[in-house]
């Protein structure tokens, strides 16, 4: 960035979230737009990519502590695997983006390039399952994936091709598959809470909205402060209907040939839109210290008499730090102005200042500045490295508090279909009401705001476990005797109504 | 894997080496092939992919330090990118493979598959760089591409889709890019011989075979059991000639406007064939202890006497080795024999054997054997992982001693065309001899004994620098006035020549 109008972000978060959150991904230097002939791709940059290391450093971390091997499956699918599972073909069949030519040849049988690897992997999961010893089966990959769906780009949110993980694995039983799944959306929604700085409702998905083939899709979902939910992670029981497809079958202890169950859990970059609209603002790209490739920048402050002293002074600064782990970055440009550095550094999210200058140097001190709020206060040199630490712990907790605010404040009850809609137009947010689980019942709301239902309260009474009894959750409101909200019938679970991304 | 008569290698890798190959890939379960209507892609499974995550992770750790940034650029390119760098189009247009809809439409402009990423990549770095203050632009990307080549599958080796790691860079003048160029070769030589276990051979492709548009192809190129040779890795000085297709211009310190200087590296898992081709035997896999998944397996001996015993010393015994460091499993399966679990971990590639029967508990001692040679020694307890460790450096030690000597013993010279078909034919290996540069007189030799040059020396006197001066080198041989062996013009050049996978 080498022309100071250019920086500087121009839209506003409230009132513009929309092309404040594309300028902000743009100037930040996170992610470009594809070339032309190529609507729906990006090209993601390396401060943007830096991002998505960090969550496949953690999500690795914790699938390999929990029996996960990472595997590679092939980038295209064939048409007759695509169609073997009907009702994943049904349900992505429009996506898919189709491969008819290998050089000058036209190929015999066209193929996918895959929208998902359920129906590739689970006839090799087949093949490689035969004993109940083989059990439980769980890979992942990291791959990019492609969906050609027709709408309007946003980098991360919403792309033709991204990023990301997908778990797939076989147990014995019901037990072991409904534990799988949940393990998984545990640490998604650890990925958001303890990462991320993002607190996340987990629910499942409405019967008519489940992955298609699934016997329950669990979700994490995040509230955006525009009032949107993002699906940040969904986390499948397949119960039996892919191994049925697929002959995953094993042979268990007493030499009984049984069906295995499966799931398929993924975390795609959009949490990294998620991520960067949950706490960004209007200065630009705000980041946890968890996930910054810079924690701490350095700004000297020196007058040319000054300038040796100082600048001796910020590197010995930077030098403990970096010895004691903290990713530091010394911005001595002379080129530069320290005004001019100070907001280049809060467009890119880097959360914590530090600011030297001859006083500083004098009294052997440093001022410090956090990025979300501009807060700034004095330390000492001796006590550097803790201080620092100390007040990255602050920034995290600083931006978990507002995201948790923003959850807490925004999640509504209504007593009628004007009230749904009244109330997600006027606050966005979520609206719990009693519903007969019907879909037209959503239908009704969608057509006319756009709100859809996305969770219903998720029973995890089955498994036993800590699933994280801090968690936000769908909880049920409805009482046996209920009306649903939209159709006056009896209710039968509790929708969260959101618009969402 | 669960029935004894899958177990074990039946194809001998002296005789049948192409069988044998693919008989450790798929019974080490590495990797298995793809769906009918799928030839020339693989799936890789966790044995596999963990080889590549040490790749993964050792060549991203040397980028890092090198100054290196990964990104992530779109799976696909138009195809007017692909057609603005001629020389590329013309390089790869037939191997390319063409998506043609998205969804239940036909594009309009059909979009390739990524064969490499020069062509979306440069425009990109154009848009980046404007002062030289912007250089060096130093970019990486993990991925898979395809290339849609009509020969047939050799897992790792030959598929139509691999996954590799391309990176790209941009620099202000030529001796930046020729650094670059050479530091990148020089990564990739340290993969292999610290890494791998692998000597291999630094050298420069002939004019005729370089990467097109490239001033200079740089390569690794490794000799297996079997005499050919196997490009392990290119590194290419593109000189200017991408910069100027893509507008790739800089303002130096004087604000004139200059075109920058490129460069482009890649290395595949082309590189896992070599290993596995090069290091294992008629037994199965034979993997480094740098790279192996589980580095020593723990193999308890018991009758039902003794089985507590030997279980609870054995389990110790793995306890202390993991909490050193060490990639330990203990095979404490009820329903399988001893002899029954040496093969099976001799066949996945287990560098060291832990034997543990009650006369090893009673004498507080343990049995350790090497997965190369079967060289057996007696190692006291309390000497543990001070030996264990000793033992899998002299496993690694074995390793690169035998593919080193093979190296060594396989360069051979030629003063007519006869003989240098004749050696081919007889031994394989490479043949060095004086050439006068001109693709016919490869061509000559090439059509009777599908010899070609695999490498020329590489003049690396332009740079400074430590550049692996322990190295197997290309090294000339011609003397002003030699002729050139096939056709007796002047020589003007050494040539290299082998058979290659």
């Amino acid at each position: 960035m080498s022309e100071d109008q250019e920086l500087g972000i121009t839209e506003q978060k409230e009132y513009n979230p929309g092309e404040w959150y594309a300028e902000v991904v743009e100037k930040a230097e996170l992610a470009s737009y594809a070339p032309e002939g190529m609507g729906g791709f990006i090209v993601t940059r390396p401060r943007g990519y830096s991002l998505w290391e960090s969550v496949q450093d953690n999500l690795d971390r914790w699938f390999d502590e929990t029996g996960v091997e990472n595997a590679y499956f092939p980038l295209f699918i064939p048409e007759d695997y695509l169609e073997r599972e009907k009702d994943v073909v049904e349900g992505f069949d429009p996506e898919v983006a189709w491969v008819t030519h290998g050089g000058h040849d036209e190929l015999e049988e066209r193929l996918a390039v895959r929208p998902t690897s359920e129906s590739i992997i689970a006839p090799y999961m087949a093949q490689w399952v035969r004993s109940h010893r083989d059990l439980p089966l769980r890979l992942n990959q990291w791959c990019s994936v492609v969906r050609w769906e027709a709408t309007e780009t946003k980098p991360f949110f919403r792309t033709k091709e991204f990023l990301w993980q997908e778990g797939h694995t076989a147990h014995e039983d019901e037990a072991g598959a409904w534990e799988e799944t949940l393990t998984r959306l545990d640490q998604y929604q650890r990925l958001y809470e303890d990462v991320f700085a993002m607190p996340v409702m987990r629910g499942a998905k409405p019967d008519h909205d489940k992955f298609p083939g699934a016997d329950t899709t669990t979700t994490v979902e995040a509230l955006m402060p525009d009032g949107k939910s993002v699906q940040g992670a969904t986390s499948h029981n397949l119960g039996q209907s892919f191994a049925e497809a697929f002959d995953l079958t094993f042979s268990d202890e007493d030499e009984v040939e049984r069906v295995a169950h499966t799931t398929s859990w993924g975390l795609s970059w959009r949490a990294l839109g998620a991520l960067i609209m949950t706490h960004s603002d209007d200065q630009g790209l705000v980041l946890p210290p968890t996930v910054a490739p810079e924690q701490v920048v350095i700004v000297p402050i020196w007058q040319e008499d000054t300038k040796e002293s100082v600048l001796q002074y910020s590197a010995e600064i930077a030098a403990e730090l970096e010895e004691a782990g903290v990713r530091v970055h010394l911005d001595d440009r002379d080129e530069r102005n320290p005004g001019f550095k100070y907001n280049e550094w809060e467009l890119k999210g880097v959360p914590l200042r530090l600011e030297i200058g001859p006083n500083e140097v004098a009294d052997g001190e440093i001022t410090a500045v956090h990025r979300p709020d501009g807060e700034q206060t004095t330390t000492a040199r001796d006590t550097l490295v803790e201080d620092v630490e100390a007040h990255l712990d602050e920034v995290y907790a600083k931006l978990y508090a507002t995201a948790e605010e923003n959850l807490e404040e925004n999640v509504r009850e209504a007593d009628s279909p004007e009230e749904i809609m009244g109330t997600i137009g006027q606050h966005g947010g979520y609206v719990r009401t009693p519903w007969c689980g019907d879909e037209a019942c959503e239908e009704a709301i969608k057509e006319k705001v756009h709100a859809e239902i996305v969770a219903v309260p998720l029973d995890e009474s089955a498994v036993e476990g800590d699933h994280r009894d801090n968690a936000h959750r769908a909880e049920a409101v409805h009482e046996p005797g209920d009306e649903c909200t939209v159709c006056g019938d009896d209710a039968v679970e509790t929708a969260y109504f959101a618009r969402s991304y």
